[in-house]
Order: C-alpha cells, then structure tokens, then sequence
C-alpha cells in the first residue's frame, strides 16, 4: 500500500470556501486537491493501492482529516472543480470535533477530526517518508522498498517544525525528488512514478 | 530550452467554453491546462527555460495554437480556473482564422491559427520526441540531452495517426515515463523531473 499525507497548514477543515474562488477562499485546499488527482488517478482508472490523507489545518472544526481511499472511491473525477465539490461535501456533511475514528462520507472518502496523530493512528506500521528537497535522492531510496509506505508531503509553505519533529522522532526519512523545489502536485507525481517503477521491477 | 506540446483533439480553439464546467464544455481543456502548470510552475516561481504549446483541435476557428512563454509569462496561478479565465481571454480577443504567425495576447500567451504544423515551425531545428507508453525508458533517454527538445504529449484520448506519423517521419523519437498509461500532466512532470536532473548534472 502506498499513502500519501499531505499537509494543509491552513486548508479549511470546514467545508465553508467558494468553488469559484478556491485558492482564495480554501487556504489553499486546491493545493490539496491536485495531490489527490496527481496520487490515485491514472489514464482511464484509479490506483487500487493508494490513499490520501489530507491534513486540514484551517478554519471552523481544524483540525481534520479528510481520507480518499482508492480502492473504494467512487466517481473521482480528475479536475479540481470536481473534487473540490465532492471534498466539500463530505466535509460539510461529517459529523464536527467528536468523531475521532474516520467514518465514511462518500464511497470511499472519510473525515475524522485530529491532525497529525489521526494519521499516524491510521497508517500502522507504515514506512514513514518525507518528501523534502534536502533528503536522499528518491531513485534508490531504500525506505520505498517498504511494501507499506506514507509518505508525508508539505503544501506550499512546507511542514510545520513540530510535525516533522514529530515523525522524526518516530523514525521516519527525508527524500528528495529531485534538484528543484516543485508544487506538492509535483512531488506526488515523481514519487509515485519511483514506486510504478519498482513495484513493475518486482513483477518482472 | 525546453519546449511541450499537448495535442488537444477535441479541446475549445474559441474560448467558447464555461469556466464552471470546464470538462464538460471545454473539450477537456482542463487537461490541457493541467499541463501548462505542470510545465511552467515550480514550487514559488515559473520556468523561464520552457515553453508550452496547446493544439486546439475543437470547436469553432479549430485548429488554433495557443503558446505561453515562462520567460515572458505574468501573473500565472497554478489552478485550473484562473489558467483557463487567462486562456479564454486570450482566444476570445485573438484574431481568428487570420493570423499566421503568433500574435501575443496576454504577456508571454500568443495565439496563432493551425494545428501541429504551426507550432513545428515555431520549434526551429528542436530534438522532436513523442511521449508514448510504449517508447525506450526517458531515464537515460539520449534525445533529452539535446540542448533544445520538443516533447510532445497526447491528450486523455491520445495521439491522433496522421500527427504521429508526421512527427516520426520528421525524426521524432518515442520515449515512456514509465511502466504505466499516465494523465497527460503527469507525463510532463516525469519528463521534466529527468530534464531537471540532467542540467543539475551538468551545472555539477
């Protein structure tokens, strides 16, 4: 399985942002939103063995969690108006700060409350990663080997001290995608191609 | 310099499209527009090194082209609306049917009148390589290592046969990102992740 955990410092956790405004109004939750496509969706199909967790920092209830699950999400579509849409509901329709396990809002798209540990709580014994621009280069990383792996990205203002403190702490490794500092889009995108590759190595 | 073209088959040559439903109306311009972002957005800042050509096969004035520039580009955002409200801008104020050559619309956004053939002409004497799934591996792929390249990518529908055939009968070579079929965006990440790495390389 593979997992990805992005970060939202300031995405709303609420559901309350303009579809026609949503880089403006959702703490840049479109941010987020483009992870999810660039992480489960393929040409013609979603990726069975991924989720997505979005950790939403930002407004009313934060912090939440949103989980796309793609061996059970249903109608994702790959524009951001679309997910926003759905993400929007889901969130608008959960139940606010009680609810600390994930329950289901849509096929496949659940909301908890919590942030960080919510996830943690979540992934198990996943191989814990960080995609940084200072780690080891992600070609050869050994820690994507794992056949459980989440790997941890930051949105356009990067991760907060005490949350990569925390999975530090917690053993996880920092890797790199290349020279450049990219969109977190970007960042899922090249990990995942690393890991088409290795997963395509094993079956031949 | 490094330069994308994305075969649009279907995709709005007129503007004439609905900024709400983007997918339904546009002739998934939307992925097209994912590919500009892809392309040209870096995490706080645009390439100036490329250029992206979208081919616009569909609706009223088709075939058109529309050329944005990263080394003359202003105010670009990374979300899909505010690309496409730039982008139907610049093909509604454009002149249609006219213009042989690129007309600049916006800062660095040109648009022009034909399909591929305009833009093989604005592409000079530029290393032409398609992005296929079937194509040698684009790691360690020599023709990305020509000083400028033309990389050209099918929409969700793929290259068409009389395009294709053209560009390999001009040299074109096929190269793949990976073991599986990827959004149109996603392919020109990969590529240009290997682009990155390649002049850090040689920057080494």
């Amino acid at each position: 399985m593979r997992r990805f955990v992005i970060l939202g410092r300031h995405a709303s956790a609420s559901g309350d942002f303009l579809l026609d405004d949503l880089p403006g109004t959702s703490g840049r939750l479109d941010v987020l939103v483009r992870c999810v496509r660039a992480a489960l969706l393929v040409s013609h199909g979603v990726r069975r063995d991924a989720i997505v967790y979005l950790v939403l920092g930002g407004g009313a209830g934060a912090p939440r969690v949103l989980r796309v699950e793609g061996s059970a999400a249903r109608y994702l579509r790959p524009d951001e108006r679309s997910l926003a849409t759905l993400f929007k509901k889901a969130l608008a329709t959960s139940p606010k700060g009680a609810a600390e396990s994930f329950a289901e809002a849509r096929p496949g798209v659940a909301v908890a409350s919590g942030g960080v540990e919510r996830v943690l709580a979540d992934v198990g014994r996943a191989q814990l990663v960080l995609l940084e621009t200072e780690g080891a280069d992600v070609r050869g990383q050994p820690a994507l080997d794992a056949p459980d792996v989440a790997l941890f990205v930051g949105d356009h203002t990067g991760f907060d001290a005490a949350a990569r403190s925390r999975l530090l702490d917690l053993g996880a490794c920092c890797t790199s995608v290349g020279p450049l500092a990219l969109h977190a889009e970007d960042a899922v995108v090249v990990a995942t191609n690393e890991l088409d590759r290795r997963e395509a190595a094993r079956r031949a």
